[in-house]
């Protein structure tokens, strides 16, 4: 058995998860995000408490915490974007004080992202698969790799960071300081800027969302599509980039975004088409993530369970 | 004691190489590259000849190929783009037929660019760096990636092919079928290209190379030095996107270009600073490469040294 967290800027979700990968219990609170580190740190804690309420809870060998990045996880701290109280907080060492911790387990500490890669490769649509890039496209667009059947989590967590490698070096400018990152085109956001920009209107009392966007795609309006068409070009010439420079056979992509369904699938399989050329990496192929709203928790498990088994090493087997 | 050979478009060479990086003796043939397969076979086994005429042949413990791509590591086969009479060519099979070739030499087969990460790691820039990227940006950009202290070539031997990736989506259409590559802007052809397309011209009788750009920049010419900052903005891009993606910590570069020296690294340290800006990506460093000529040969020799220790496994320790 593994205690999961997974820490968002919107709820602090904990859960039981046995060694097949399945939830056998759940908690979860909202993030109090604006307030005190005190207040926050007092919300990890009873999350923990409702899950050391469990009869399961004895038999827990290991600990995985998913967070919001960025996070370090060589130094077991995380610096959450949408959290300002905490910046470079010990994550670790709060969860480790919790008095139901008892000797032995050493909360392992993992990228949202990354964990979403880890637990499709545990339990999802990167099963099997030896070298895999899972993205996250939402308000934000974020990855994890698998890389020669490993979980590539890079010396501080935050490998992975597809959102923001650029893609247009000549772009606009992101958020982030650099030009033309993946995210400014892709994410959730982007695509409903770009719809409204093109003169697109979401109906009476919707908000302007990637969803109305999708809605208004799959009836045929061309701004819709257009707004989806240059957000699955993004992702294509960074999904074939990662095909070109690590031999990934596979992309998957989960998120808000990928909800599309086809309204992004079929032009990011035709732009990748274009974009990833080489003999070695044309065959790349983008599959929707399996695991949804619980992918963090999972994959906080598979993290805990790799700690378990290869101690020193973040390892995922199948 | 290491039996090394190093095959491109222009020459076969091999070389002796011992458990140092030391080169005892090297033998070289210029490549028929637009000959037969058995002229080609006969070339590189008079290059293995000479290496086993010399005293030390008989402590070779290893030998490894460095060959011009694409490769196929996990075939034993090579398809240099330049020797067209090889394609899918069984070159590990080729050299293991030779008749001096004793038993227990299982040749280990590695693309160029690869090979010069595994040289730099062993012995030059990327020494002790656990995350790095090594690229070659010549006529052409090709590149390697140490990752967690290993060579990282990929199941097929091809990853690290940055002058492939795109950093301008709607960019300029690349040879390679894709748009925006870097080597579209970054190689030396690209450089000259760039700079006579913008209206320099070289000196009488001399040819519009890079070397040539390089030698008008540093006496001032805005054209050249355009031309150089463009190819610098482009690398920049890419190595910023290794270490968002990956989090490398050194990038090597090596190849004609980089003998431009400041003409190159000035801009593509400016660049640099403003593409990888995420706390954990905007410490990466460049670094010119330290071995040239002999990075291929001893790239190889570094290959056949991890087969020898850790048989089964493409790993390179110092």
């Amino acid at each position: 058995m593994y205690a999961a967290l997974d820490i968002g800027g919107t709820k602090i979700a904990g859960a039981l998860i046995d060694d097949a990968g399945v939830i056998l219990t759940r908690a979860e609170l909202p993030t109090p995000a604006r307030e005190s580190v005190s207040r926050l740190t007092g919300t990890v804690d009873a999350v923990i408490d409702r899950l050391a309420a469990h009869p399961a809870w004895g038999t827990v060998r290991g600990m995985g915490i998913a967070s919001a990045g960025p996070v370090d996880t060589a130094h077991g701290t995380v610096s959450p974007v949408n959290i300002p109280a905490w910046r470079a907080f010990p994550l670790v060492e709060c969860v480790r004080a919790h008095p139901m911790l008892f000797d032995g387990i050493d909360p392992v500490l993992i990228g949202d992202a990354v964990a979403v890669a880890a637990a499709e490769q545990w339990r999802g649509a990167a099963q099997g698969v030896a070298n895999a890039l899972c993205m996250v496209v939402s308000t934000g667009v974020g990855g994890g790799y698998v890389l020669n059947g490993k979980l590539h989590p890079g010396p501080s967590g935050n490998a992975g960071h597809v959102g923001h490698i650029s893609v247009a070096m000549d772009g606009p400018p992101c958020a982030c300081g650099a030009r033309g990152c993946v995210e400014s085109y892709a994410s959730g956001t982007a695509i409903a800027r770009h719809a409204v920009q093109a003169g697109w209107v979401p109906r009476e009392g919707e908000a302007a969302t990637a969803a109305a966007v999708a809605a208004a795609a799959r009836v045929g309006d061309a701004r819709a599509l257009a707004a989806y068409d240059r957000s699955a070009r993004a992702l294509a010439a960074a999904i074939a980039g990662s095909a070109t420079l690590l031999e990934i056979e596979v992309a998957v992509i989960g998120g808000g975004v990928a909800q599309a369904g086809d309204v992004l699938f079929t032009p990011l399989r035709r732009h990748l088409h274009s974009f990833a050329v080489l003999d070695f990496a044309r065959d790349v192929t983008v599959r929707p993530a399996a695991l949804a709203r619980d992918a963090g928790l999972v994959g906080a498990a598979a993290a805990a369970r790799v700690r378990m088994t290869e101690q020193g090493s973040v390892y995922v087997s199948g």
